[in-house]
């Protein structure tokens, strides 16, 4: 595909039109899509539908293990399945900056089509703007999804109680160290590749073995420091964490050294954290584990009803820390 | 509200949460959106669902008549309103340009929370992402609506059949000549203000009176003339409009002379056509005026058998002319 995004492309006229035919509906095309009406008539099983949105301005667009267009889908699918969802649709809205090569663009929606069928979700609406050069970047997406949870799931930040485990599905910082490492072009000796990855069937193996299970948390931006601090002020409960016990590759904690980061607080986009009652976390644990972005899956810490609000981490030198949130900005544009 | 959008605001930490409760929900707070998950639990009566998406890109943000956040809202409304639909959930997210006031988003978003409550419609989750000085523009939003359909509705612009009679809810040209004097510093002797409007109301009352109404489209981007070659294409027919009867206000008229524009083509972003069996036409039109915003409802024209996929024009001077595809670019950033 030749050639570059220009102003026409943004008119609603026949560039427009060129471009939803010859780009978007090749790769996304379905039926429902298709039919290029304004709405898509959708149907969904019984269940109770969830939603969620993500808006995606990760820089660069390309990254070691992913794009902008495949992690759009994960990010969305991601967010459905941390609330005990299936995903079954999605919608996209496109801000493309003039001058993006439109060979960029086929590679990015190919990418996030992979994706979305992967995930066994259609993309059932899409809308495409254009910006001035200088006044965006590349390309932002935003995905909505659409998904269905079993009747009675009901998970929530809030549900977490003192007593209860917490569960990490594997190993922290790999997407943000790939993209920062891309980003400043560094080079590692060991290539450190996004984890960027759709979550929903490992949290359905979860439900499966774990009915009860209380929160389900992908920890995105600012990681899991900030995912567990979240977690501890809407449920008024303190976490004690094991430092040893969180599973960090060995280029990530060296990259973060070298670049002065705290892997804690680094975006992870194929990760989930879980929080169930003890005496299920063996089974949470072995459900995370059958899954293949589960097997480093462990229990790092527990809630507990001192320091409410608050994180705490026992070190590997055998002090305690506080976890605090995130007070500036770490690691800007990581999704 | 001081300061302005940094970004730290984009990070994920306590800059974030703070943006979070102190901006969004004070404004769209409900008890879905309150919850702070990454995802919420809906439900939805019995109906089909429909959803969409829209992403605004609108420069300047504010304009006479209305600013990014009710028009964001107003453009996923009208897009489900046009399949039948009525919105019930929406889902928005954000692209903030470091250095935006913050009283400036404040006043958008407290905008765009009237304009969903008017549309009885719950902003139900969000997201905000914040990009470099220079890498956006203010604000970019995007919103998926959701919403449901009456059993048995089905509007597409492939049901427009010849003999059909076309219908219009009123003058066009507003919104775009609004945002193009407003970007061009223009002063006329009337203002033009934006028709920005949810239609979900005008829409549910032409479906009352006329169940088998065979398209609505919101003649957004690219104005009347694209979408009825739009719908030309997807139907297999052809349109002949009647210069005479297509309400263009005055100081939209003169405007569209001075700035060179043919009103045609110039976005609207509270209007609606309706196609629809001719011995039906008058109740349609009927329903639309009985709405405030369609007082000035007409029929422009009817779809024929011949130049299947072409829309014709009777000119005042009694000529016929052909109103094609809009080829370039005519209204940038105009939605």
């Amino acid at each position: 595909m030749k050639g570059a995004v220009d102003m026409t492309h943004g008119g609603g006229g026949r560039a427009s039109a060129e471009l939803i035919r010859d780009l978007f509906q090749k790769h996304l095309g379905n039926e429902l899509l298709n039919k290029g009406h304004d709405a898509a008539y959708i149907s969904a099983p019984a269940g109770r539908l969830v939603t969620t949105v993500d808006a995606h301005v990760i820089s660069p667009l390309f990254f070691p293990g992913g794009d902008i267009g495949a992690l759009s889908v994960h990010g969305a699918v991601n967010d459905l399945a941390m609330a005990g969802a299936l995903p079954l649709y999605l919608t996209a809205g496109f801000i493309l900056e003039e001058g993006l090569p439109l060979a960029d663009l086929d590679r990015i929606v190919s990418s996030m089509a992979a994706a979305a069928r992967e995930a066994g979700a259609k993309i059932v609406a899409g809308d495409t703007k254009v910006v001035e050069r200088g006044k965006g970047d590349g390309v932002f997406i935003t995905t909505t999804a659409i998904g269905v949870a079993p009747a009675g799931v009901d998970i929530s930040p809030e549900h977490a109680r003192s007593g209860m485990k917490v569960l990490l599905s594997g190993s922290i910082g790999d997407h943000g160290v790939a993209v920062m490492s891309s980003r400043e072009n560094l080079e590692f000796e060991s290539e450190i590749v996004s984890d960027s990855a759709s979550l929903h069937e490992m949290a359905a193996a979860i439900l499966a073995a774990v009915p009860n299970v209380a929160v389900l948390r992908d920890p995105t931006r600012g990681g899991v420091a900030t995912a567990l601090n979240e977690i501890a002020a809407a449920a008024g409960v303190g976490f004690v964490l094991d430092e040893a016990a969180i599973p960090v590759k060995l280029g990530v904690r060296g990259a973060c050294e070298l670049l002065g980061l705290d892997p804690l607080y680094v975006a992870n986009e194929g990760k989930m954290l879980c929080i169930c009652p003890a005496e299920q976390a063996d089974a949470a644990l072995e459900a995370m584990r059958s899954h293949p972005c589960g097997a480093e899956a462990a229990i790092i810490g527990e809630a507990v009803r001192e320091d409410a609000g608050m994180v705490r981490m026992r070190t590997e030198f055998g002090g305690v820390r506080v976890v605090d949130w995130l007070a500036g900005e770490q690691l800007p544009r990581i999704c």
